[in-house]
Protein backbone atom coordinates (compact mmCIF):
# COMPACT_ATOMS: atom_id res chain seq x y z
CA UNK A 1 0.00 0.00 0.00
CA UNK A 2 1.39 3.55 -0.89
CA UNK A 3 2.43 5.68 1.96
CA UNK A 4 0.78 8.69 2.42
CA UNK A 5 2.01 11.88 4.23
CA UNK A 6 0.45 14.57 5.91
CA UNK A 7 1.70 18.04 4.56
CA UNK A 8 1.41 21.48 6.08
CA UNK A 9 -0.07 23.53 2.87
CA UNK A 10 -0.97 27.26 2.01
CA UNK A 11 -3.58 28.72 0.64
CA UNK A 12 -2.53 26.38 -2.31
CA UNK A 13 -2.45 22.81 -1.79
CA UNK A 14 0.77 22.38 -3.68
CA UNK A 15 2.55 25.30 -1.79
CA UNK A 16 4.14 22.95 1.06
CA UNK A 17 6.13 24.85 3.37
CA UNK A 18 6.91 23.44 6.92
CA UNK A 19 10.80 22.52 7.51
CA UNK A 20 9.99 19.13 9.35
CA UNK A 21 7.75 18.06 6.71
CA UNK A 22 10.24 18.60 4.23
CA UNK A 23 13.02 16.86 6.37
CA UNK A 24 10.57 13.75 5.65
CA UNK A 25 10.25 14.23 2.09
CA UNK A 26 13.79 14.52 1.33
CA UNK A 27 14.05 11.39 4.02
CA UNK A 28 11.70 9.52 1.93
CA UNK A 29 13.79 10.48 -1.24
CA UNK A 30 17.14 9.19 0.79
CA UNK A 31 15.62 5.74 1.37
CA UNK A 32 13.64 5.79 -2.23
CA UNK A 33 10.65 6.03 -1.14
CA UNK A 34 7.51 8.07 -2.30
CA UNK A 35 4.68 9.05 -0.27
CA UNK A 36 1.49 10.58 -1.41
CA UNK A 37 0.60 14.04 -0.22
CA UNK A 38 -2.10 14.90 1.83
CA UNK A 39 -2.61 18.39 2.60
CA UNK A 40 -3.04 19.63 5.51
CA UNK A 41 -3.99 23.00 7.04
CA UNK A 42 -3.07 24.10 11.13
CA UNK A 43 -6.69 24.21 12.19
CA UNK A 44 -7.36 20.72 10.49
CA UNK A 45 -7.32 18.80 13.96
CA UNK A 46 -9.86 16.42 13.20
CA UNK A 47 -8.47 15.19 9.77
CA UNK A 48 -5.08 13.86 11.92
CA UNK A 49 -6.71 13.17 14.90
CA UNK A 50 -5.79 9.13 14.73
CA UNK A 51 -2.36 10.21 15.07
CA UNK A 52 -3.48 11.23 18.71
CA UNK A 53 -1.94 14.88 18.31
CA UNK A 54 -2.36 17.88 15.93
CA UNK A 55 0.77 18.54 14.04
CA UNK A 56 2.80 16.92 10.83
CA UNK A 57 4.10 15.34 9.41
CA UNK A 58 2.03 12.36 9.66
CA UNK A 59 3.35 9.42 7.93
CA UNK A 60 1.03 6.65 6.91
CA UNK A 61 2.51 3.24 6.15
CA UNK A 62 -0.31 0.56 5.39
CA UNK A 63 -1.93 0.56 8.82
CA UNK A 64 1.49 2.17 10.54
CA UNK A 65 1.26 5.58 11.87
CA UNK A 66 4.29 7.79 12.86
CA UNK A 67 4.18 11.40 13.82
CA UNK A 68 6.77 14.00 13.64
CA UNK A 69 9.86 14.18 11.51
CA UNK A 70 12.44 13.00 14.17
CA UNK A 71 10.33 9.94 15.04
CA UNK A 72 9.28 9.39 11.53
CA UNK A 73 13.70 8.95 10.27
CA UNK A 74 14.01 6.78 13.23
CA UNK A 75 10.73 4.55 12.18
CA UNK A 76 12.45 4.74 8.32
CA UNK A 77 15.42 3.00 9.16
CA UNK A 78 13.89 0.37 11.24
CA UNK A 79 11.43 -0.80 8.85
CA UNK A 80 13.18 -0.18 5.60
CA UNK A 81 17.22 -1.17 6.89
CA UNK A 82 17.94 -2.58 3.47
CA UNK A 83 17.82 0.66 2.64
CA UNK A 84 20.46 3.38 2.84
CA UNK A 85 20.15 4.44 6.76
CA UNK A 86 19.39 7.92 7.42
CA UNK A 87 21.42 6.95 10.79
CA UNK A 88 24.22 4.69 10.03
CA UNK A 89 25.13 4.20 13.07
CA UNK A 90 24.52 5.67 17.40
CA UNK A 91 27.65 8.18 16.41
CA UNK A 92 25.80 9.26 13.72
CA UNK A 93 22.43 9.28 15.38
CA UNK A 94 23.82 11.51 18.39
CA UNK A 95 25.29 14.27 16.21
CA UNK A 96 21.97 14.21 14.02
CA UNK A 97 20.38 14.40 17.38
CA UNK A 98 22.25 17.95 18.27
CA UNK A 99 22.40 19.54 15.12
CA UNK A 100 18.79 19.25 15.37
CA UNK A 101 18.14 20.84 18.65
CA UNK A 102 20.67 23.36 17.60
CA UNK A 103 18.90 24.11 14.34
CA UNK A 104 15.61 24.37 15.97
CA UNK A 105 16.92 26.32 18.61
CA UNK A 106 18.66 29.10 16.76
CA UNK A 107 17.93 28.89 12.78
CA UNK A 108 14.24 28.59 12.82
CA UNK A 109 14.44 31.52 14.92
CA UNK A 110 15.99 33.53 12.62
CA UNK A 111 14.34 32.70 9.85
CA UNK A 112 10.97 32.96 11.54
CA UNK A 113 11.76 36.40 11.68
CA UNK A 114 12.44 37.37 8.40
CA UNK A 115 9.60 35.17 6.89
CA UNK A 116 6.41 35.20 9.24
CA UNK A 117 4.82 37.61 7.79
CA UNK A 118 5.11 35.87 4.12
CA UNK A 119 3.95 32.65 5.96
CA UNK A 120 0.46 34.31 7.04
CA UNK A 121 -0.04 35.79 3.53
CA UNK A 122 -0.03 32.36 1.69
CA UNK A 123 -2.26 30.55 4.74
CA UNK A 124 -5.21 29.32 3.66
CA UNK A 125 -7.90 31.93 5.55
CA UNK A 126 -9.30 29.33 7.50
CA UNK A 127 -5.92 29.16 9.02
CA UNK A 128 -4.93 33.20 9.41
CA UNK A 129 -6.46 33.96 12.65
CA UNK A 130 -5.30 30.79 14.31
CA UNK A 131 -1.61 31.15 13.16
CA UNK A 132 -1.78 34.98 14.21
CA UNK A 133 -3.13 34.07 17.96
CA UNK A 134 -1.07 31.49 18.43
CA UNK A 135 2.45 32.97 17.48
CA UNK A 136 1.61 36.26 18.91
CA UNK A 137 0.84 34.39 22.09
CA UNK A 138 4.00 32.79 22.16
CA UNK A 139 6.29 35.57 21.43
CA UNK A 140 4.52 38.21 23.15
CA UNK A 141 4.02 40.41 20.40
CA UNK A 142 2.66 40.70 17.20
CA UNK A 143 3.57 39.41 14.11
CA UNK A 144 4.22 42.36 12.79
CA UNK A 145 6.89 43.49 15.57
CA UNK A 146 7.99 40.19 15.81
CA UNK A 147 9.20 40.57 11.97
CA UNK A 148 9.76 44.46 12.71
CA UNK A 149 13.65 44.52 12.28
CA UNK A 150 14.97 42.40 9.15
CA UNK A 151 17.89 43.90 8.85
CA UNK A 152 19.03 42.99 12.37
CA UNK A 153 17.61 39.19 11.55
CA UNK A 154 19.29 38.85 8.61
CA UNK A 155 22.92 39.67 10.56
CA UNK A 156 22.13 37.38 13.10
CA UNK A 157 20.71 34.14 10.65
CA UNK A 158 24.15 34.77 8.94
CA UNK A 159 25.87 34.43 12.37
CA UNK A 160 23.98 31.86 13.03
CA UNK A 161 25.39 30.27 10.24
CA UNK A 162 28.92 30.76 11.02
CA UNK A 163 29.73 26.94 12.93
CA UNK A 164 28.09 25.37 9.47
CA UNK A 165 30.11 27.70 6.70
CA UNK A 166 33.68 25.91 7.08
CA UNK A 167 32.39 22.65 7.01
CA UNK A 168 30.49 23.19 3.77
CA UNK A 169 33.91 24.70 2.56
CA UNK A 170 35.52 20.90 3.83
CA UNK A 171 32.80 18.96 2.91
CA UNK A 172 29.98 18.65 0.08
CA UNK A 173 27.28 18.05 2.69
CA UNK A 174 27.00 18.78 6.48
CA UNK A 175 26.70 14.95 6.67
CA UNK A 176 29.95 14.88 4.80
CA UNK A 177 30.65 13.16 1.20
CA UNK A 178 27.08 12.59 0.76
CA UNK A 179 23.84 13.65 2.09
CA UNK A 180 22.42 13.00 5.17
CA UNK A 181 20.03 13.68 8.27
CA UNK A 182 21.88 17.21 9.08
CA UNK A 183 21.43 18.34 5.63
CA UNK A 184 17.71 17.35 5.70
CA UNK A 185 17.23 19.40 8.56
CA UNK A 186 19.33 22.47 7.62
CA UNK A 187 17.26 22.61 4.13
CA UNK A 188 14.26 22.11 5.63
CA UNK A 189 14.72 25.30 7.19
CA UNK A 190 15.76 26.85 3.63
CA UNK A 191 13.18 25.54 1.72
CA UNK A 192 10.47 26.83 4.25
CA UNK A 193 11.69 30.11 3.59
CA UNK A 194 11.59 29.46 -0.28
CA UNK A 195 8.20 28.19 -0.43
CA UNK A 196 6.36 31.41 1.33
CA UNK A 197 8.82 34.59 0.68
CA UNK A 198 10.99 36.28 -2.21
CA UNK A 199 13.52 37.28 0.27
CA UNK A 200 17.28 36.86 -0.45
CA UNK A 201 18.76 34.94 2.77
CA UNK A 202 22.46 34.20 1.60
CA UNK A 203 24.52 36.07 -0.91
CA UNK A 204 25.57 34.08 -3.76
CA UNK A 205 29.27 33.68 -2.13
CA UNK A 206 28.30 32.12 1.08
CA UNK A 207 29.38 28.39 1.15
CA UNK A 208 25.87 27.71 2.11
CA UNK A 209 24.41 29.02 -1.24
CA UNK A 210 26.77 26.67 -2.87
CA UNK A 211 25.54 23.68 -0.93
CA UNK A 212 21.87 24.63 -0.97
CA UNK A 213 22.02 24.91 -4.64
CA UNK A 214 22.84 21.09 -4.18
CA UNK A 215 20.77 20.52 -2.22
CA UNK A 216 17.81 21.78 -4.56
CA UNK A 217 19.23 19.60 -7.10
CA UNK A 218 19.01 16.24 -5.24
CA UNK A 219 16.81 13.82 -5.92
CA UNK A 220 15.85 14.45 -9.73
CA UNK A 221 15.08 17.95 -8.33
CA UNK A 222 12.37 17.46 -6.05
CA UNK A 223 12.90 20.57 -4.12
CA UNK A 224 13.44 22.91 -6.97
CA UNK A 225 10.28 21.71 -8.70
CA UNK A 226 8.28 22.17 -5.56
CA UNK A 227 6.12 25.62 -5.82
CA UNK A 228 8.51 28.13 -4.27
CA UNK A 229 9.61 31.51 -5.18
CA UNK A 230 12.80 31.08 -7.41
CA UNK A 231 14.65 34.20 -7.07
CA UNK A 232 17.27 31.99 -5.89
CA UNK A 233 18.30 30.45 -9.09
CA UNK B 1 61.19 7.90 20.16
CA UNK B 2 58.27 8.49 22.36
CA UNK B 3 56.36 11.76 21.73
CA UNK B 4 56.12 15.08 23.39
CA UNK B 5 53.36 17.97 24.12
CA UNK B 6 53.87 20.96 24.72
CA UNK B 7 51.03 21.93 26.91
CA UNK B 8 49.71 25.35 28.71
CA UNK B 9 50.71 25.28 32.32
CA UNK B 10 50.15 27.68 35.16
CA UNK B 11 52.35 28.30 37.96
CA UNK B 12 52.88 25.03 38.48
CA UNK B 13 54.08 22.46 36.05
CA UNK B 14 51.20 20.21 36.39
CA UNK B 15 48.10 23.05 36.46
CA UNK B 16 47.54 22.21 32.76
CA UNK B 17 44.46 24.24 31.77
CA UNK B 18 44.17 24.74 27.96
CA UNK B 19 41.06 23.11 26.91
CA UNK B 20 42.64 22.36 23.68
CA UNK B 21 45.48 20.57 24.81
CA UNK B 22 43.33 18.42 27.20
CA UNK B 23 41.43 17.40 23.85
CA UNK B 24 45.09 16.21 22.46
CA UNK B 25 45.68 14.22 26.03
CA UNK B 26 42.03 12.80 25.87
CA UNK B 27 42.66 11.70 21.73
CA UNK B 28 46.18 10.25 22.55
CA UNK B 29 44.31 8.06 24.94
CA UNK B 30 41.79 7.25 23.06
CA UNK B 31 44.30 6.16 20.66
CA UNK B 32 46.30 4.39 23.09
CA UNK B 33 49.10 6.95 23.09
CA UNK B 34 51.25 8.39 25.17
CA UNK B 35 52.97 11.44 25.28
CA UNK B 36 55.79 13.34 27.50
CA UNK B 37 54.38 16.66 29.33
CA UNK B 38 56.42 19.72 28.29
CA UNK B 39 54.76 22.41 30.40
CA UNK B 40 55.07 26.09 28.44
CA UNK B 41 53.60 29.11 29.52
CA UNK B 42 51.85 32.11 27.09
CA UNK B 43 54.86 33.81 26.98
CA UNK B 44 57.37 31.10 25.88
CA UNK B 45 57.49 31.58 22.17
CA UNK B 46 60.92 31.14 21.66
CA UNK B 47 60.10 27.56 22.85
CA UNK B 48 57.85 26.41 20.66
CA UNK B 49 59.42 28.69 17.86
CA UNK B 50 60.12 25.68 16.03
CA UNK B 51 56.68 25.06 15.12
CA UNK B 52 56.09 28.28 13.50
CA UNK B 53 53.67 29.67 15.36
CA UNK B 54 53.27 30.82 19.08
CA UNK B 55 49.95 28.32 20.62
CA UNK B 56 50.45 25.02 22.20
CA UNK B 57 49.07 22.15 21.82
CA UNK B 58 52.26 21.16 19.73
CA UNK B 59 53.16 17.86 18.87
CA UNK B 60 56.01 16.12 18.83
CA UNK B 61 56.29 12.74 16.92
CA UNK B 62 59.81 11.70 16.50
CA UNK B 63 60.65 14.61 13.79
CA UNK B 64 57.41 15.19 13.31
CA UNK B 65 55.59 18.71 14.62
CA UNK B 66 52.29 19.37 14.38
CA UNK B 67 50.45 22.36 16.09
CA UNK B 68 46.63 23.00 16.50
CA UNK B 69 43.90 20.32 18.55
CA UNK B 70 42.26 19.78 14.96
CA UNK B 71 45.54 19.04 13.34
CA UNK B 72 46.57 16.48 15.33
CA UNK B 73 43.50 14.76 15.49
CA UNK B 74 43.50 14.65 11.78
CA UNK B 75 47.33 13.69 11.69
CA UNK B 76 46.89 10.71 14.66
CA UNK B 77 44.23 9.19 12.43
CA UNK B 78 46.85 9.29 9.58
CA UNK B 79 50.05 8.20 11.35
CA UNK B 80 48.42 5.35 13.31
CA UNK B 81 45.09 4.38 10.90
CA UNK B 82 45.63 0.78 12.64
CA UNK B 83 44.36 2.11 16.19
CA UNK B 84 41.10 3.61 17.26
CA UNK B 85 39.83 6.42 15.36
CA UNK B 86 38.74 9.63 15.76
CA UNK B 87 36.86 10.08 12.93
CA UNK B 88 35.39 7.15 11.42
CA UNK B 89 34.70 8.69 7.84
CA UNK B 90 33.56 11.63 6.53
CA UNK B 91 30.13 12.38 8.27
CA UNK B 92 32.43 11.66 11.59
CA UNK B 93 34.82 14.28 10.54
CA UNK B 94 31.86 16.33 9.46
CA UNK B 95 29.79 16.76 12.74
CA UNK B 96 32.76 16.56 14.74
CA UNK B 97 33.48 19.68 13.07
CA UNK B 98 30.27 21.24 13.53
CA UNK B 99 30.14 20.23 17.19
CA UNK B 100 34.12 21.69 17.52
CA UNK B 101 33.36 25.45 15.97
CA UNK B 102 29.91 25.41 17.99
CA UNK B 103 31.12 24.74 21.19
CA UNK B 104 34.36 27.42 20.57
CA UNK B 105 31.99 29.69 19.67
CA UNK B 106 29.07 29.47 22.32
CA UNK B 107 30.62 27.46 25.13
CA UNK B 108 33.98 28.31 25.42
CA UNK B 109 32.84 32.10 26.00
CA UNK B 110 30.26 31.37 28.48
CA UNK B 111 32.95 29.56 30.58
CA UNK B 112 35.53 31.86 29.97
CA UNK B 113 33.12 34.71 31.63
CA UNK B 114 32.81 32.39 34.28
CA UNK B 115 36.92 31.14 34.93
CA UNK B 116 39.00 34.28 33.48
CA UNK B 117 39.99 35.38 37.16
CA UNK B 118 40.93 32.18 38.20
CA UNK B 119 42.73 31.70 35.32
CA UNK B 120 44.72 34.57 35.72
CA UNK B 121 45.12 34.26 39.13
CA UNK B 122 47.12 30.14 38.46
CA UNK B 123 49.11 31.96 35.99
CA UNK B 124 52.73 31.94 35.91
CA UNK B 125 53.74 35.63 37.13
CA UNK B 126 55.81 36.05 33.57
CA UNK B 127 52.37 35.49 32.02
CA UNK B 128 50.49 37.88 34.08
CA UNK B 129 50.77 40.87 32.12
CA UNK B 130 50.66 39.20 28.68
CA UNK B 131 47.42 37.44 29.77
CA UNK B 132 45.64 40.67 31.10
CA UNK B 133 46.91 42.34 28.41
CA UNK B 134 45.66 40.19 25.27
CA UNK B 135 42.33 39.38 26.89
CA UNK B 136 41.69 43.46 27.56
CA UNK B 137 42.53 44.10 24.46
CA UNK B 138 40.32 40.95 22.87
CA UNK B 139 37.06 41.77 24.26
CA UNK B 140 37.73 45.75 24.70
CA UNK B 141 37.19 45.44 28.81
CA UNK B 142 39.23 44.55 31.60
CA UNK B 143 39.14 41.48 33.14
CA UNK B 144 37.04 42.02 36.30
CA UNK B 145 34.50 43.98 34.01
CA UNK B 146 34.33 41.00 31.59
CA UNK B 147 33.99 38.36 34.81
CA UNK B 148 31.28 41.32 36.13
CA UNK B 149 28.14 38.96 35.80
CA UNK B 150 28.78 35.56 37.21
CA UNK B 151 24.86 34.89 37.66
CA UNK B 152 24.67 36.00 34.21
CA UNK B 153 26.92 34.11 32.64
CA UNK B 154 25.96 30.69 34.63
CA UNK B 155 22.77 30.93 33.17
CA UNK B 156 23.92 31.65 29.80
CA UNK B 157 26.09 28.74 29.96
CA UNK B 158 23.34 26.54 31.09
CA UNK B 159 21.19 27.85 27.92
CA UNK B 160 24.21 26.93 25.70
CA UNK B 161 23.80 23.21 26.61
CA UNK B 162 20.51 22.84 25.83
CA UNK B 163 21.67 21.07 23.11
CA UNK B 164 23.57 19.16 24.01
CA UNK B 165 21.68 17.55 27.30
CA UNK B 166 18.79 15.36 25.33
CA UNK B 167 21.86 13.71 23.57
CA UNK B 168 23.01 12.79 26.75
CA UNK B 169 20.26 11.37 27.99
CA UNK B 170 19.56 8.91 24.82
CA UNK B 171 23.32 8.53 24.58
CA UNK B 172 26.15 7.38 26.72
CA UNK B 173 28.33 10.08 25.34
CA UNK B 174 28.53 12.70 22.98
CA UNK B 175 29.62 10.71 20.39
CA UNK B 176 26.96 7.71 20.87
CA UNK B 177 27.70 4.74 22.26
CA UNK B 178 31.55 5.17 22.89
CA UNK B 179 33.26 8.19 23.83
CA UNK B 180 34.45 10.03 20.94
CA UNK B 181 35.64 13.82 19.30
CA UNK B 182 32.72 15.62 20.42
CA UNK B 183 33.44 14.07 24.05
CA UNK B 184 36.96 15.19 23.87
CA UNK B 185 36.25 18.82 22.73
CA UNK B 186 32.78 19.52 24.96
CA UNK B 187 34.77 17.62 28.10
CA UNK B 188 37.89 20.16 27.37
CA UNK B 189 35.70 22.83 27.91
CA UNK B 190 34.64 21.65 31.37
CA UNK B 191 38.54 20.66 32.40
CA UNK B 192 39.75 23.91 31.84
CA UNK B 193 37.51 25.55 34.46
CA UNK B 194 37.86 22.33 37.05
CA UNK B 195 42.09 22.44 36.86
CA UNK B 196 41.59 26.34 37.67
CA UNK B 197 38.55 26.96 39.50
CA UNK B 198 36.03 26.05 42.30
CA UNK B 199 32.84 27.22 40.29
CA UNK B 200 29.73 24.96 40.44
CA UNK B 201 29.24 25.14 36.68
CA UNK B 202 26.60 22.08 36.48
CA UNK B 203 24.01 21.39 39.27
CA UNK B 204 23.50 17.61 39.90
CA UNK B 205 20.20 16.42 38.24
CA UNK B 206 21.94 17.96 34.97
CA UNK B 207 22.10 15.14 32.29
CA UNK B 208 25.68 16.73 31.49
CA UNK B 209 26.96 16.41 35.11
CA UNK B 210 26.38 12.47 34.94
CA UNK B 211 28.47 12.57 31.62
CA UNK B 212 31.11 14.55 32.68
CA UNK B 213 31.80 11.99 35.88
CA UNK B 214 32.13 9.20 32.64
CA UNK B 215 34.81 11.50 31.24
CA UNK B 216 36.91 12.04 34.19
CA UNK B 217 36.21 8.15 34.64
CA UNK B 218 37.72 7.35 31.39
CA UNK B 219 41.14 6.21 30.81
CA UNK B 220 42.21 4.97 33.93
CA UNK B 221 40.77 8.09 35.59
CA UNK B 222 43.54 10.17 33.36
CA UNK B 223 41.61 13.69 33.58
CA UNK B 224 40.17 13.28 37.39
CA UNK B 225 43.80 12.74 38.57
CA UNK B 226 44.68 15.63 36.97
CA UNK B 227 45.66 18.78 39.18
CA UNK B 228 42.69 20.56 39.82
CA UNK B 229 39.44 21.40 42.06
CA UNK B 230 37.68 18.45 43.06
CA UNK B 231 34.87 20.25 44.24
CA UNK B 232 32.26 18.69 41.76
CA UNK B 233 32.79 14.87 43.36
Amino acid sequence: MAMKLWELAGAEDDRLFSPYCWRVRMMLAHKGLSAGTVPWRFTDKEAIGFSGQGLVPVLLDGEREVHDSWAIAEYLDEAYPQRPLLFADAQAHASALFFRLWCERNLHLAILRLVILDIHSHLHDRDKAYFRESREKRFGKTLEEFAAEPTAALAALRGVLDPVRPVLVQHRYASGAAPGMADYILFGAFQWARVVSPIRLLEPDDPVYAWRERMLDLYDGLARKAKAYAVWT
